[in-house]
């Protein structure tokens, strides 16, 4: 976990390079920006090479490690013998910051939830429950998440932790600058003030806020899960009530210019007449959104229809049944992979990406999914042999969105270590 | 076209930044290399402000410049007065090397082409033949391209110019690294060592070779031109007897894993019968490609259609036709636009770029295209107001993609400024 999150992951998303040092204290937060994300991307290493690979003198180097050692977000760690060096092995140094804390909050259909990563990539807070939250409106949703981000914080700062940002995931598009929610279909929000509307909630103690579309967080957090294999395009699939895509293009997130870019659900891919929330028919989601999977594999009255019970709880049961041979469930799933393959298809010819990850709902169902959808998709695509393209299930199931905004708040970490060094 | 080429282009598409110089001629290098892009993307200006935007000591930025106008590669340009200097103005300094060429050679279905680009961003050799590439074979193909590129090099040498590389531009998969072009339907080309027969047929004083598809070029050349808007996101669409798309994400070239991304000419988004070159039938480049355009629009012994007469000449026959209102090509025009519409608003919700450009036959027929393309496209697309995007003409027509050659042979001058500066 933890040297996935060093593993070159969140590198270029965020945020620009840090600008040309103008003055002593900017320089000195550059450098150890650059020192701390050396460490997090390319792995613990000795000071020595630290001074090497960013052509700093040692001495600098030896007084960067120092702050950072005192701030809590490096320690040391074993001793590298370093390549070719005939002299005494370094000390190596390596990301720490256990106690410092980055939240995703989620907003989806039918559940709000929330994890905490630390600055080490250790899960240390997650919570998920049920909510049908397009019933209940924005401002009922704020509440509940805001309760949620309240009872976490407070629960990492008993134990003297520090939060230093929480991202709010949610369907839809987003205005990251000014965390407005601009339209998310199949929760009914248009227009919400979320980011102001938690603030409000939140009061004084505020964490830093950002707001990220749920399908660009998750293939964050898959993208620093697969940076360590050097997979720099990628392409995440969301599985839940709607259908998007997060784009990893060359180890940086593809946003577009209006933050629009993923946004799938609503193409027409599949002959289908199901009534969609965006008010069309036959959209992509309607043929393989959550709604679908359920409304195939069971009738009204199942209880993994039950939108009360725990979603996992739901899909475990629905995996079950497929394991077991139920004709209906494996009959659902076939329908499923069958209306995946041609979009998945689109997908793999217009952006060739090294994998496709199906996440949500879809990582459930392994091996009565992919052997399927890959062939079909194979068959699909013009480049041979998919282009050297392979589609896999995401291991971080229902979590995916949730922890790609945690990594997006430990980010704020990484662009100007000082913030939380005074503090710590 | 100089303010173009200066315009932030080229910046990130080619070759990633220089890694931390380890010694002293490297960071020589690599400084010399930093000035001359931060020239190139953000304009000239005096040796005070660059050292301001470097961050470089400004007794190096003046050692910098002497160099870097010793080897013709700046020049002094107009006095700028620093923003809120009271003393002197200082001397600006801009980009200059007017006899240092890139050359691209495109070839195509039914023509090779040639373009010369210098420093400045003028054009100084242009060049294109009707041939029929794919009844000649990849070696006649070869020997024509090489004639082409000697007689090109020889006019520029003849004038003391210095040609520091020749991009090759085809349609299809390419493998850059190798030189290879792995497949490319329209021209019958598969698997063809096309840079090491083009070497072969060179001789020893071939300038560096490289080799690119035809759409990602045309999408780098349109980037250039267009950066000046602060465009970051932009999709090129090639209009030849087969259709791709060039993506510019975030300011970057996106190429997809095996370099297949954009390979959207064999997609089926619009019911069709017609046989591909690829051996399928219905791909989406048989309803708006050349072959489509030219079928819908004359019979058979039509001049428009003699694949003897060069391109632009015919293409501008049709235009005239358009514009005199002949119903025959008013009607080919509008099937065309009708079957570009679905591909296009796919790719406006995938990829929610800033700039749809058309470019080759497509970027001939403006007011009788881009209406009624933007009004469908609007109508098939989930965001809202196109999420932003604007569908627009190539200014280029048919030489976007020499052009694009040219400007990645160019980048290695930016890259490495000393290569040519020995030789200047």
């Amino acid at each position: 976990m933890k040297q996935a999150l060093q593993g070159s992951g969140v590198r270029d998303l965020a945020m620009a390079r840090p600008a040309v040092a103008r003055d002593r204290s900017a320089s000195r937060r550059a450098n150890l920006s650059m020192v701390l994300r050396l460490l997090r991307d390319e792995g613990p290493r000795s000071r020595a090479r630290i001074a090497e690979d960013t052509g700093l003198p040692k001495a600098t180097v030896s007084h960067l490690i120092a702050e950072l050692l005192d701030g809590g977000l490096v320690r040391e760690g074993e001793a590298e013998r370093d390549r070719g060096a005939v002299g005494r092995p370094g000390q190596a140094v390596e990301v720490d910051g256990g106690g410092i804390h980055g939240l995703g909050a989620e907003v989806n259909v039918d559940y709000i939830s929330l994890l905490a990563l630390n600055l080490r990539g250790e899960v240390t807070f997650e919570r998920r429950t049920p909510l049908d939250v397009r019933a209940v409106g924005p401002e009922a949703a704020l509440d509940a998440i805001a309760q949620l981000v309240t009872e976490g914080t407070a629960a990492l700062r008993a134990q003297g932790g520090n939060v230093v940002g929480v991202t709010l995931a949610t369907p839809g598009a987003v205005d990251m600058d000014a965390g407005i929610v601009k339209y998310a279909s199949n929760i009914g929000w248009r227009e919400v003030a979320a980011l102001a509307g938690l603030r409000e909630r939140l009061g004084p103690l505020t964490p830093e806020l950002h707001l990220e579309n749920d399908a660009k967080l998750g293939a964050l957090a898959e993208y620093v899960l697969t940076s360590a294999d050097n997979v720099r395009d990628l392409v995440y699939v969301t599985g839940q009530t709607g259908v998007g895509v997060g784009i990893i293009a060359g180890g940086r997130l593809l946003r577009g210019t209006g933050a629009y870019a993923g946004e799938v659900g609503h193409l027409r891919l599949v002959p289908s007449d199901q009534p969609c929330a965006c008010g069309r028919r036959g959209c992509w989601e309607t043929t393989i959104g959550r709604d679908a999977l359920l409304r195939y594999a069971a009738e009204p009255g199942d209880t993994v229809r039950d939108p009360t019970i725990d979603l996992d709880r739901r899909l475990a049961e629905l995996r079950d049944r497929a394991h077991a041979g139920d004709p209906r469930t494996l009959d659902a799933l076939g329908r499923i992979a069958d209306h995946l393959a041609p979009g998945l298809a689109l997908l793999a010819d217009i952006l060739n990406p090294r994998l496709l990850v199906l996440g949500g709902h879809f990582a459930y169902f392994g091996e009565h999914l992919i052997d399927t959808v890959t062939t079909q998709v194979r068959d699909l695509t013009m480049a041979p042999d998919l282009g050297g393209c392979e589609i896999v299930l995401s291991q971080l199931g229902l979590a995916g969105t949730a922890r790609g905004g945690a990594l997006l708040a430990l980010d704020t970490v990484y662009q100007d270590p000082t913030a939380v060094m005074a503090s710590a």
